[in-house]
């Protein structure tokens, strides 16, 4: 296979972006298909993939043998209805967070990928395709600062959509560290705190936002995280790893200084398409590599299991303030 | 009055630190009575506070009029035998912290106080001192940046002597936090929880270090605070605050940078000696001009008092893990 | 045209790192033709680019139709034999720094392209591709500053090997800041002038390292340029740009801070292949995607043929103390 | 001697505010002398300094035996005048820079306090007590980054008085420089170059600014010396030192970091007032130590004859374009 076929499902923003993206950045893949139910939203996808065919579903797709591999970009309600015939078809599949909304469902999917005895999914965790993230994770590995012993992390947007609700601040935002600290860790989150901060009055009544969530893993790790998705000044992500021996920190702001106006100041993000520009495109390109190889290169079904179950209890300690302990099924023995 | 005549109470480390700081950098003041139990102590200290005489007893040193004002440098279980006499003398105090080791007998202190109707006590949280602490405090109080939402405080020793106890992580340590958050917020702690890090396998075994504490003031700000007395890489105390509209640290290392062995690196403390000499000697040149004036200029008996009742509920938060609320009795008026 | 076809003159390092790059990670282009007079060098070329076929020199490869463009990464003196066969055969070319080692040669080349009337050539000068220097550039140009006063530049490499001469610290080290210098102020060089720093007693007896060059641009910039090449601590090159109205700096190091051993370090470059990754990439993707418009996007040959006048003028500085003139012909029209 | 006795000598703005140092925050000295011809602006500067006594000039002063020493902050060209009878009557002097305008009286003075054969007069170079040159210099002197083989030195000013002129960009600014370059290396200036950055258009047309000077000292060090007092951005004063084996930088600015505006910023000092404010505070405590040990702790007379000879060939330098070597006599043995 010299160019990896691939169909877009689903042609809102991020997959009208990964089209821009599988097209003008990745190495020896492209789009032969969009599927989207939507006819004006996939033939605006469609001036960027001028060999990709239009299909209103995943069977008209796959009956068209229209594509080597699958990416999911749809909302998480959605996933499951493509999952299903795109694994039924045996066809590598890389879908965005999340896998799907709650551990039940995406434990069917585990179930599905497992019987099919092959490794076709990769979930859209693309942090983990970040160089802070991996060098952070290096040095965890490395042990040369001890054991890591806790971690800091902050999330900050500028603001949100008139959409956002408080749920959101679990699944959608909190759910990025719940599966960075996993990454960092190789654990699973055992429990889940939730702590109101002081409310921004800035925000809509409805919003209690910020939030500091506490997560401690299997093996022992705890995890502080500022969950702040209207703070105005930039979109930062940023960890704070403590060890036996040391500290270390990523998600700085890097880049040219200007000195000006009385200060000393580097420029921050202010969307996470820039910030994580390199993850999105480095997530795509091992992805497409590895599925040349016949593998996956990331986050599997079961993270994504696990990250829906740690969502799950996050749900339920926002509501309550009390440490909620996270619960899901044994490993199965296909993704050691 | 040209000159303040201070009498150092106790010449272990502290006192002594405090007579070399009064004698050879503080303006307008000098010792002139040692008062110590130890005479071989009290005589190495008077080395270097040639004008000073050495009184065995706070007593003695009353009755002999030694002294214009007093600094307590003992340890704080012998505090208030020293606090009521030198009330009761009329004689302003700075007394390091913590004011008294419980709550019931710092509200002795601060109800003998009220009834001398005059304010003679400051308690030696030097923090209120520290540049950092004093610019974020500012930026707090100008609303630049919109209301202040949560705090996240490091304190990180690089390592702690052998008689250090798990209590004194409260009692000791985080209790400059505790009066920290306070002097930024101008809010009591209201509650405070206690949340285990995963620990440190360099400490000995009794140590359960590092921990997470939680405090939320009445004003509603949430303050995480990582107490991580053995980290080993150096003296660092940092806090991140939190606005609506943007963030602000302070306690990064300053000074020269070097370029050297692949590295850009600044030396970061290894004593709160250097990181807060500036403090200590802020703090005391403060005290005296204040009580020239008639007057204190710090932290009072109330402060003391208010960190008092929040180590007690934070012991018992360490112990059970839950949110312990803080109890402390009503303002007296005295203190507004 | 699908795919640039493209011919890699020269398989030593430079050349062999260009293959790995085409095929690897630049889009819409292949490696189709290695040019290398050593038959085992272009094998082992040849193992990361499967689909290419040895050619021994250009004529061979352009008898056979074996490429689209070609990109030259031989030593400086075998560029001309190169270019003027490849433009006589009307193909794009990239051609690594120097164009040529002399102005003479280079205003040949000049010469020979504007006889074609087509665009063709582009100069290896890869910073211009750095995010770093692109971020300075469109400040400069946006006049949000002010005008642009004066540069300080820096080049620091660990250590050179022993082939590196005193000369080399002109037209291969400072040739990069002469470019770099023509990038941000669309100015040329009017005038060189190089005085000794402290040599560096480390270095073997030959080389007087490091100098301090200064140029001057015929707007009136004058930009100071450290060539370091042994400075031991690691790669680096930054630059600051005194504006009228503030500063501005690029190439501090970026990434992840690590709290270690009393410091506060980022870790350093320690070689041009890390630092200017993506310049490289960037360098590349760009010039393919212009090929297939027709035309060029970055320096062009008459910036190759300015640089190597200003090399000749830095080259007699060097040997004189003096302020040098950098003589160059009036611009051909062709280049506006 | 309790306390010493000082007069300071002229009441403008760096008379005035040593007076207010010197009372507030100086220990064992006191200001009991204020000469000034301006009765008025004595009367001003009393205020300050209760105890002191106002005398219109020098001679009555001595004649009184109003103190014990001198401290002279009088524009440069009044200085000769006042340091010959202070001289003359045996009294310690702090100098403000210059020691006086030119070599020839320079060479005076030094001569004056060879005769009186006591180390009497320290010139006020106040940046030699500032804690970064401090910490530059002790690495320098350890040699643990090897030698010293260059610096880059920038002094950045908001804007200037319309007073200034070129002239006092090499005799008002540079000159501090100049002291620094000899503080750091150990070794006089041996020639200094003045080269022409960009005017800036923001200035009058008569002022020249910036500008780029070269000093270079005996040892063989070339330090490079941006010298910008309209930048507007703020009052910054840099040094990045070269050595042989890495690279080190003081003047960066510390303090509270604000992530506001998406900006992650530093507030830069925007006068010398508070950027050298430790400086002047240390330079002052110090000198009081000394003079009441009998000797002085900073730079000495023939440290300001050595300025004030490198001033001479810089005034010169600027006009010319060319390296001018500075001339000065051989070192009396009283200064070894």
């Amino acid at each position: 296979m010299t160019e990896l076929r691939i169909a877009i499902i689903g042609a809102g923003m991020m997959g009208a972006d990964h089209v821009v993206r599988i097209e003008n950045r990745i190495v020896g893949a492209r789009v032969t298909a969009i599927v989207e139910p939507d006819e004006s939203r996939a033939h605006a996808a469609l001036k960027d993939a001028p060999e990709a065919v239009w299909y209103p579903n995943i069977d008209a797709a796959i009956a068209a043998k229209a594509m080597d591999a699958v990416l999911i970009a749809t909302p998480g309600q959605f996933h499951e209805p493509v999952l299903l015939p795109a694994l039924a078809a045996g066809l590598p599949i890389l879908c965005e967070k999340p896998l799907t909304p709650d551990p039940e469902s995406s434990l069917r999917i585990v179930n599905a990928e497992v019987a099919t005895g092959q490794h076709l999914i990769q979930v859209g965790f693309m942090r983990r395709f970040d160089a802070g993230y991996m060098e952070l994770r290096e040095l965890i590995t490395s042990g040369d600062q001890g054991e890591l012993l806790g971690l800091h992390c902050a999330h900050r947007n500028p603001a949100v959509p008139d959409t956002y609700t408080n749920d959101m601040l679990i699944f959608d935002s909190v759910v990025h560290e719940i599966d960075v600290v996993r990454f960092l860790t190789d654990s699973p989150i055992k429990s889940i705190q939730v702590r109101q901060m002081k409310r921004n009055s800035l925000n809509p009544e409805r919003l209690n936002d910020p939030i500091l969530a506490l997560l401690e893993t299997e093996s022992g790790v705890l995890a502080s995280v500022e969950m702040n998705v209207s703070v105005q000044f930039g979109y930062q992500v940023k960890t704070e790893a403590v060890f036996e021996r040391g500290i270390a920190e990523i998600g700085r702001t890097a880049g040219m200084t200007r000195f000006f106006d009385a200060k000393v100041a580097n420029t921050e993000h202010t969307s996470f398409k820039t910030r994580f520009a390199g993850a999105y495109d480095s997530q795509i390109q091992r992805w497409v590599n590895a599925v040349k190889r016949g593998t996956i290169d990331g986050p599997s079904a079961w993270d994504g299991y696990l990250a829906a179950a740690a969502v799950e209890a996050g749900l339920k300690a926002r509501a309550n303030g009390e440490t909620v302990p996270v619960s899901y099924v044994a490993k199965p023995s296909f993704y050691n």
